[in-house]
């Protein structure tokens, strides 16, 4: 099979195996290092990231072995020496993580996810660590300004058909966290449970010899509690057609080209005059989270969403890094001109009114907690220790609830769509 | 292992299957089509877009098939029904597939995938085809523009960390394809057999005392034809450091942060005076193509090219869309109002001058060419024949060829990087 992997072990960049080679071979390798997973900002105009992909990376880390396979391929190509091979053929991540639990809100600086260990075993995971929660986040901080748009309408995520085949699986799974009601995507309902959605596209349509028999051959597979794509042709024509054929107790309606909010107001009184008033419409058709708010007093009944979910909506990625701040226990950091970086292993706990609206994010050194408010929470939980990962983390469905009351504890100028800053400062303490 | 599959059956729409099985059931499903993979427009201001990831599709779609796993999830979830599982469990594509090479440019309209079979053997690989299509196709596009911009000068694609981890590997192949040299990614080196690249990471030079004796260690291990980062504390120390450890011989200095325009000025002055007159510099850190352009007067011998390839450079999806064009040897169409639809499988020839210039790209009903030119030729080939694929299909290397010289066939209008129509017009027959 072309695109499996019996390890994630190769899922990183070059890089990291020859800094491993050097660093085994002067015995600097087993220093004891601090790695920390943060954004230096959030991009361009967004209020709030969401965190998403943790989870995730805890079963990757515990994929990554170097089996025969891996190791046959390093030694053909000279990636590295033989000691470091034999090294890699033993590898299992033995440190500690700690990070921000997914469905968290992060802001420029939150330290998402500290990695403890020797410089080798925690280097060697960079890659992978970063390529799942730069996708992941990406895609929930997409989503959740879109679920906040939607006012409470529910969500499908159809955006499979525009990103990688296996990124549309990891982005189902980040949209459903960031409060997207289901998916199109079959792999993710078996991967992760979600429940999957879809009936027919134009195809169907078109492949019969009339819209009427189109609706009638859907209808006696899936009943009349189904979603009419009435588009095809001519919408009046196509409701009139479905509410014929399926009676008024026509499930829904879809709409998925034109200007869906004036479309959608005529589908409305269209199905309310032919009886069919409790028959929803659904709305399709290049929408992201300016459109949905833009739909937000039309008569419309559920979203679908696909390319701009899975492409982040214009921030396809979240632009996070991993970064040694401590090696020995001392503090390190590059000294370059234009990019910020603070040394020392951090923690992070966000301060929050009596009202418990937040006010602040405390990034302060790990172990010196700032004074402490009366509405101070820790925001990291711990994730690993001595390799092993914690029992009790959150489920799909706790980062789900943990979101919804995150947005809920933002200042209000937080949940605004428009370009602004984030909605609370990071403070950092000595 | 959590991101393996042993079958590419579900990476697709729940739809797919809904459809499918309304389809079979009512016998328009054994109906003949052809469904057709194109771009209504390509992204905002490019001129053209490359063909890529159709490898990967062919080698998928003899992966697709349903076994025990993915039957069991679709009973246990009630997506189809008994009939369709038992058609689903032998299914095997049967029919035929015609398509643009990889590599190979590609203008709004243009036919990239034609796909014949009956309606319910062709449906089902939408989902997979395009998000395959999609994604490959945005990268070798962004990428095209990058190789172009460099003018010869070598570009690692390193952007792994900054996409799902999984599309991190196609997304090196894609830019392999369109031009770049080398890839960061291992699981890209295995899989595709590109030749990759890195040394260390600031990371590496933090975790020693002080830089000299990260450079030493590098030395030890790597020889002194490697690449050294120097900018992690002082470019200029840095450099003078390099040298004096690793000699006048050493191979390429990086600098990954900054305006590196004027620090690569001043770092090959620095070089030279020191006698490492042969020592590359090597520039790295949110590179574009504009960038990358920006740069083409400077003292730069190669180009490290991370998030911008990875996300297409603005344009993270191809927008192709897989349109259901024919039922029983007649077109079919959606008649929307705002989208344009021919119906009809269609094939191209791109026209071109005596000089090789390509004048237009000419879409005519299939087995209807238009009178031929001197110089025109036929864009499509064969790929797949009674559900085999053909022998003697493009190598990875032979796509690589074939967009190189496409790229020189193009006006010189339609290599600009700025924003502009497509560089040649797309012209429909009858």
């Amino acid at each position: 099979m072309a695109e499996q992997n019996a390890s994630t072990a190769l899922l990183t960049d070059h890089y990291e195996l020859t800094m491993l080679s050097s660093a085994l071979a002067d015995g600097t390798g087993e220093r004891p290092c601090v790695f920390e997973v943060f954004a230096r900002k959030l991009p361009d105009g967004r209020r709030y990231g969401v965190v998403a992909g943790t989870a995730r990376v805890l079963d990757a880390i515990a994929d990554f072995r170097f089996t025969d396979a891996e190791l046959a391929q390093l030694e053909s190509t000279d990636v590295v020496d033989d000691a470091t091979l034999a090294w890699l053929a033993d590898y299992e991540f033995s440190g500690d993580i700690d990070g921000y639990p997914e469905g968290e809100l992060y802001f420029p600086g939150s330290p998402i996810l500290t990695v403890r260990g020797s410089f080798a075993e925690a280097v060697v995971l960079e890659t992978m660590v970063l390529s799942m929660l730069n996708h992941d986040s990406a895609v929930a901080s997409a989503a959740a300004r879109m679920s906040s748009a939607a006012h409470g309408r529910p969500i499908i995520e159809m955006g499979g058909r525009r990103t990688h085949e296996y990124a549309a699986v990891a982005a189902a799974r980040a949209a459903y966290l960031a409060g997207f009601a289901t998916t199109s995507n079959l792999e993710a309902g078996r991967r992760y449970g979600i429940s999957t959605r879809g009936t027919v596209a134009h195809a169907f349509i078109l492949l019969h010899d009339n819209e009427e028999e189109a609706f009638r051959a859907q209808i006696a597979k899936m009943g009349t509690d189904t979603t009419m794509l009435v588009d095809t042709y001519d919408i009046t024509a196509g409701i009139e057609t479905a509410v014929r054929v399926a009676g008024p107790d026509l499930g829904a309606v879809r709409i998925d080209s034109g200007d869906v909010g004036p479309l959608a107001r005529k589908a409305r009184e269209q199905l309310d005059a032919l009886g069919a008033k409790d028959t929803r419409i659904v709305v399709s058709g290049d929408l992201d989270e300016h459109a949905i708010a833009a739909l937000r007093a039309e008569p419309v009944d559920a979203y679908g969403v696909g390319t701009s979910v899975v492409t982040g909506s214009g921030a396809p990625t979240a632009a996070m890094v991993y970064k040694l701040v401590e090696v020995d226990g001392r503090p390190v950091a590059k000294r370059s001109t234009h990019k910020e970086s603070r040394g020392g292993c951090k923690a992070a706990v966000r301060r929050h009114k009596e009202t418990g609206t937040a006010i602040e994010e405390v990034i302060h050194p790990a172990g010196s907690p700032p004074d402490p408010g009366p509405h101070d929470r820790p925001v990291q939980i711990p994730m690993v220790r001595g390799g092993q990962t914690v029992d009790d983390l959150p489920t799909l469905e706790d980062s789900r609830q943990r979101l919804r009351k995150a947005l809920v504890s933002l200042p209000w100028e937080g949940l605004k769509l428009s370009h602004g800053e984030p909605a609370i400062p990071t403070v950092f303490t000595q």
